[in-house]
């Protein structure tokens, strides 16, 4: 069943609706020491607001002297999705209009059935959280894919990783099943958005956020803005050369930083020092499991595995070398590191931090955070809620 | 003697003239299409601007049926001056309130006598201009020096090749002299502006500019805005690394960008392979004057000189390698390469070509031109002067 959200009629609603959603409930005087409004128009926004339901008066404000009024919120009842396609597992989350996260499923899947596939997955998966009570209908729908979006239209466009996605109308198919308007986006720049909604990022306004998945990939943010580039392409540093006439990666070049490092390569570098007998550790868990992932590689590091530690060391060395780069073009405010290899921890984010300290300039390094993420898995469906939320509360 | 010119009261005003700037002449119909304002409220700015001083009514309109009404142009007196630093020649040009050029000149000048000299030189040079009657005044002033700038301050900062310009009040003491606004930036930020304003990247929103001098450094531009990074050194490219542990940089670092390319980088290889008789050529142009420069690498490569030409090809392919990751990062709608080696012509933009389009993405690369920019020498010029009237142009 469709729902017929409405849309704010203007910039100055759509201004007062984003408050509410990035600071909670508030009193009317509070939202005018915000908004650069007459106290006479203010009140006309608010109550146009409150008479399309997207708001709700609700309880008494703190007095300010005078007579107290009543705080305005978001109508509780708004709902967004959120969904967050890796290349091997999926996020599902359902959020209130504070974007706060009311019932979250993770499951493995693999992005390479096909979108068919795919969401008949996410969609059993958006039932079971509906049937659990949390929504009973959405008002807005984000979802990330790992690979390039054409934005504007929805789709996703020649997906390295993704055979069989090229061009599909996720929007349109989505927004039929659920029955709500639906945002697109690459994966990346969704966790570049929820670490800028509830994470890590909250106060910055230029920063990037570098996800070590199975692949590489990197959301960019510029004053508070994605920058998805000029074909949607912005952030896909997995393909940068890291080794002149260095390994072959999947793209067909040589030498990629993928070839290197990221999830893909990791297990294959172990699987292969397992197989080769330099390392007792690896070589157990792969007897054990019959292939090697992130995790076991941070298990082997823990229990002091040396092969285990040079890997992930050399890795953190790839990518910090790209980032120092990027630094030294971009000069951002933070850098977040996330995704799955961020299970490697300190040890990572160590080595990463050596290169890019030696090799870009003091003065764009000086006052460099380099930092996880801190929403972890979530990142990204909170990143989706945000992106579909921005559209609803943008004028119609 | 300090000009007080009037600043817009609003940002309608300030929209408003800047349409006239980049526009030209216009009648307040045409005036009207193009801003969001009632035809009252349209009025009542144009009218104010006209008490201003800022523009006035200059000639009849074309009919567009009723009573024909005046054109509304810039007022034609209003001077800009753009003075660009570079590392051993500094252009200083003077412009009408559309920002053409009415006089300009270019010395010779080493940076590294420090402000003081330099600034004297800028000032005889300013004078010069003057006393040609082009300007008898200015009502703001533009600079950039080759270097990052603290942009809010408009104080150089840690500049690498400008010892004895760190801190120094560049705004503060050049204001005073001239009797008007300074706008500080950096140079390449100022040729990438100038680019966006009268040459090749007028129309696009997203795009870099590379300034290949004696160093190299890159102009980022999002949104039709520079990105001039959280501490003001984005675009600082030329310290990248392109060799682990490769050639000894004069930052302290090993294998920079500017180790191997670039004006100074250039020049050094090609007197060394005068010296070891690897070219005829460029040993002949050395015993003529002493010393090479890129020009003199030019003239052997036309002359068919091989190692010249090598020299080129190598010195491209160094750069392109840089400018393909970024590419990949950054997903521009174009690439401007700029600044004096691009006298290297041809040669230079197909080898820096071949390595962005084998490198990068297709999806970044399918519809990327990469091309010399249009303006040359004034480049920068155009750029400061771009700067200050955005200043001018903006509410007080």
């Amino acid at each position: 069943m469709r729902r017929m959200t409405a849309r704010p009629a203007n910039a100055h609603q759509a201004r007062l609706l984003r408050l509410l959603r990035d600071g909670g409930p508030r009193s009317r005087a509070e939202l005018g020491d915000r908004v650069d409004l007459s106290r006479s128009k203010l009140a006309v926004e608010v109550d146009r607001l409150l008479e399309t339901g997207l708001v709700v008066a609700d309880g008494l404000a703190a007095s300010r002297g005078g007579r107290r009024s009543h705080n305005i919120r978001l109508a509780p009842g708004l709902r967004f999705l959120g969904v967050d396609i890796g290349a091997t597992s999926v996020d599902v989350a359902v959020t209130n209009p504070e974007l706060e996260i009311l019932g979250h499923l993770n499951q493995p899947m693999d992005v390479r059935e096909g979108p068919v596939a795919v969401f008949d997955q996410v969609l059993a998966m958006v039932a079971k959280l509906r049937d659990s009570g949390v929504a009973d209908g959405f008002d807005g729908a984000g979802i990330g894919v790992p690979g390039p979006v054409r934005f504007p239209e929805g789709t996703p466009v020649a997906p390295p990783i993704m055979p069989g996605w090229d061009g599909f109308p996720v929007r349109e198919a989505l927004s039929q099943e659920l029955g709500c308007p639906v945002m697109v986006d690459n994966d990346v720049n969704l966790m570049a958005t929820g670490e800028m909604q509830a994470g890590v990022a909250r106060s910055v306004r230029d920063f990037f956020c570098v996800k070590i998945g199975t692949g590489i990939g990197c959301g960019v943010v510029v004053g508070g803005e994605v920058h998805r580039g000029t074909t949607g392409s912005a952030g896909d540093i997995g393909h940068i050369q890291v080794e002149p006439d260095g390994r072959q990666c999947a793209c067909g070049n040589r030498g990629c930083l993928e070839a290197y490092f990221g999830g893909a390569a990791l297990a294959r570098d172990a699987e292969e020092a397992a197989r080769e007998g330099r390392s007792p550790e690896l070589a157990r868990l792969l007897a054990e499991k019959g292939r090697l992932d992130a995790a076991d590689i941070a298990t082997a590091a823990s229990a002091g595995d040396g092969t285990s530690l040079d890997l992930i060391r050399d890795g953190g060395a790839r990518v910090g070398q790209v980032i120092a780069s990027l630094v030294s073009f971009f000069n951002p405010g933070l850098v977040v590191i996330g995704g799955g290899v961020t299970g490697l921890g300190h040890t990572l984010l160590a080595s990463i931090r050596t290169q890019v300290y030696r090799q870009s300039l003091p003065l764009a390094t000086g006052n460099l955070p380099i930092v996880l993420g801190e929403l972890g898995q979530v990142a990204g469906v909170t990143g989706a809620a945000r992106l579909t939320s921005d559209h609803l509360f943008s004028p119609a």
